[in-house]
């Protein structure tokens, strides 16, 4: 980073605020000539709205990470695929007939129930918010406390971006031969700290990313990746197909700022509707996918409609 | 409307700002008295935002319309179910094996493409909207404008929330005993007018909600309901079971308003996450679901990060 | 049918195998002119083999039972669609995050059990075969002795051709609000008696096909249709457009027994794969699907590999 | 297989018949000593009718290709899963929003289908048999000739068992960069030697198992594993939870044989249903699962309603 910045660049793209921070400390002195920033993480998008709220923001950024052709596309089409990429690669576990257990049912957890469910498998969800929760339920999940779910699972997959989803107790109440694993922010999602004092021994590795706990009375618990991201660690993270959204935001975002160099206000900006409509455009186009255009008839109505008449 | 205002209520209930637009000229007299009122319409909102914007709103208001109580769950899970009844009533059709084209990919359109493809139906979604039109490529629908859809489908059905999206042009493509319908705003989405006069003679009124139009050239086109919400014309609306969120959301945005009589301040305000979490947590409790509650660590591991640390 | 047989037929079309059995007792002498009848019932196929391995049988009967083009098809897709839309139309309930039991996976229980999925259901599966019950294990369904489900549905319905499926220990077993309904064989699958005598007092008529009982302690278990078939007495049987399928197996079987007057064997004959061909290259066809033909190289290919080469 | 005849082994386990035809010439003599063989492929089990029915069998043999517990499971819920894992691991290619072909819809292809289309892909079905291809329509698949799919297949994947199903034209006619694949029976379902041809130039190894062909013109191809099975050759094949059943199989049959010793007939014999019912329930119970038994009374309407009363 420091390497970066000695460079002296116009336009920087950040993630999680590192960046932004030495910019606002140690460089401070490099801020005004920066057009702008793209923060591509959800952190990073807290820290610069934390730093805007305090009126102490020294230039202008672009939350990339809030555009829906960054988030509602990689994370839900290319987490469902590349995690049970993951698993299978990890384990060649059979998810027709298993049950699956989902942690969260964000973005993420619902990539990840939907395509479990598509391969066969029985899914059942875990949350902590109400209204998700009820979507869940809704969508045909059976939905329950992790308490409960830990007896029923063949595969645990944590996607909450919490910390500890599965502890110490719920190793205890699973099943010999349980899969359990990590598809959502950290190492963190999974106390592996417990599980490695409830076994007492170190783990066997059975296979690339595939670890075996042993715990008293001779219950087995494999472990994917050492409950980082499987995807990540098992497998190749998201296909190319649908990074190249989340890239084409990145790259439009910078086109953005340094044809407005000057021009934008010091605040957090998020990404033109006009922005992630010619990306998603633009990818359909790349599919070969048509769609229709309003009439002016059409164009008419939404706007008197819209003005109340 | 007026008798309800001779009443002189204190909280009102409205539906397309309609009471709320008498209050603001022949009873303006009376709008100081009310302590708030709940609007459920997505016209009504917009009218009151207009309002809002002018700095002419009289009285505070609340958006039920936007609560994700009231909107995610009648308009996706209720509409999938309440439109596919409405056809199967009015012509007993096979879904299985046949072409369902699903004009727009709102919530409504989400409800209905997931819900007929559960059917066995193959689906074909159309829209205007790119970033929306990639969603339904990556749910696996096939998505076409609907000049193209017209010659394939065997069942349309229009939730858009916009006029004429079934036109002249598209009747004159579509197959012999191609089914018509609406589930979406109002009738003005199929394009009746039309269709009356490529045909030249009266339809014919088959079955209850079913009438034949004949093109010239012999080919039959069925239309449900005279283009009207074919849910509530052909069958029974959402179920009750769907419709007790949007009520619970609306009798506890009345209670909301009337314990905090005088103290409101004159705005659009949106239902509370705490209301909302309510409403979701209740229903969860009527089927019989349990979740998770954030353990102390994992608050504390939320609001760091939330910090930014 | 003593009057159809007095008009002194020469094809018959049965059901149940109930003419045939006249044909072999009260007119016996009339066989020997019938040139051969058409059998449609999974019963009056059994009868017809018990007459056939007695070497009692005194006139060729062809199997249009048996037929692909008759059960694969009807029961499968028919049932499904039809047996929800009885539910719904008794009912209104949402099936959308219910726990829909179905009993049975053979085509009926797979019609049903997938399209209640399909319509947002979590679905239980109760079966007496192991093999049976592990394909619903491995299509993702959650398989269970009906003992266990009956305290976790909110819907359950028969299809299992035998009787008293859903019996005393059940009603007792179930939720307040259960809905239990049959679309199985005949209204035994469910154990009426059972549950007029648990409940005491005659049940409360609803809706129409909707009747209350309320057992002792208060609990209500709503009954469809008196347990009678719930798609016949509830909404319209199967939709014409799969039942076309079943006619057109009927009609060409009876053809090709005109065709072959005096030539048939005296035994049940199985319809041949060449009418079953014609029957669903013609459903094809109206449907506007082409299909591919073999190449001379493929034929040449799998027969030589028929050969064992 | 010389060498495990010269072991002269009690009981053997064939693959294609090719035991069985030494016995039956340069090893004729010990035919007489072996109690039976068992074979697990549909080819073998082909040769060996052919073997019984020209009444030159010399020993009893035992098609476990036919059980149900083998050919229903792997076939389908294996070949499902390891085919999308070959595929996802020879490219990393985004299921969802892909057109996926599949050639052939037995018991593979139907399993291939309902996996891709449960990843997000829109499945699209070619066929020669119209019974089958009818019930993939009802499936809800889109249906049509190679010719026509190989204009708009993303994916492409063999299923047959038959040859050259994806020919020169259908190369000629294909998208740049669509990928094609075979998870059939040999390497011939794809005309492998056809487009080698076409393209000229030898291909580019881009990956394991990942061949890029260049067509005239500058089209390009990817072929998989050259065609050859790509569940093997590109991913580990079927997970051991379901091949458990095979062996299962095999073994239980083997145990049946040798204790028959002497007393079997020297005919195909089909696995006896006792043996696959107990299969299915080890399995069963090895997942934890239990179902239902049928009542005395259950037994007795069955047992009286086979008997036609």
């Amino acid at each position: 980073l420091h390497a970066a910045l000695k460079h002296k660049p116009h336009i920087t793209m950040d993630d999680g605020a590192d960046l932004i921070s030495l910019l606002h400390t140690d460089y401070a002195a490099q801020a005004k000539d920066i057009y702008g920033s793209m923060e591509e993480t959800t952190t990073g998008v807290i820290r610069l709205r934390a730093l805007e709220r305090d009126k102490k923001l020294k230039l202008p950024v672009v939350a990339v990470n809030d555009a829906r052709t960054k988030n509602m596309f990689d994370n839900r089409y290319g987490t469902g695929q590349s995690t049970l990429d993951g698993i299978i690669r990890a384990t060649n576990i059979l998810l027709s007939g298993s049950v699956f257990v989902v942690a969260g049912y964000g973005w993420c957890g619902r990539g990840l129930a939907s395509r479990a469910r598509g391969m066969g498998a029985r899914v059942i969800v875990t949350e902590v918010d109400h209204l998700v929760a009820l979507e869940a339920v809704m969508d045909g999940f059976e939905v329950m406390p992790m308490a409960d779910a830990a007896s029923k699972g063949d595969i645990f997959c944590t996607v909450t971006g919490n910390t500890h989803v599965i502890r110490k107790e719920h190793f205890a109440a699973m099943k010999d031969g349980a899969v359990v694993c990590n598809s959502g922010h950290f190492d963190v999602e999974i106390d592996m700290k417990a599980l490695a004092t409830s076994a007492g021994a170190p783990p066997k590795e059975l296979r690339h990313s595939l670890q075996e706990y042993i715990l008293p009375g001779g219950k087995r618990l494999l472990v994917l990746a050492e409950g980082r991201l499987v995807n990540l660690a098992a497998a190749e993270g998201h296909p190319p197909t649908v990074m190249d959204m989340s890239f084409a935001t990145q790259s439009l975002a910078a086109e953005y700022v340094a044809k407005n160099k000057g021009k934008l206000e010091i605040k957090v900006h998020t990404l033109s509707l006009e922005i992630e409509e010619l990306i998603a455009s633009l990818k359909l186009r790349s599919m070969g996918v048509a769609i229709d255009t309003l009439t002016d008839e059409q164009k008419n109505y939404l706007a008197s409609w819209e003005g109340g008449t």
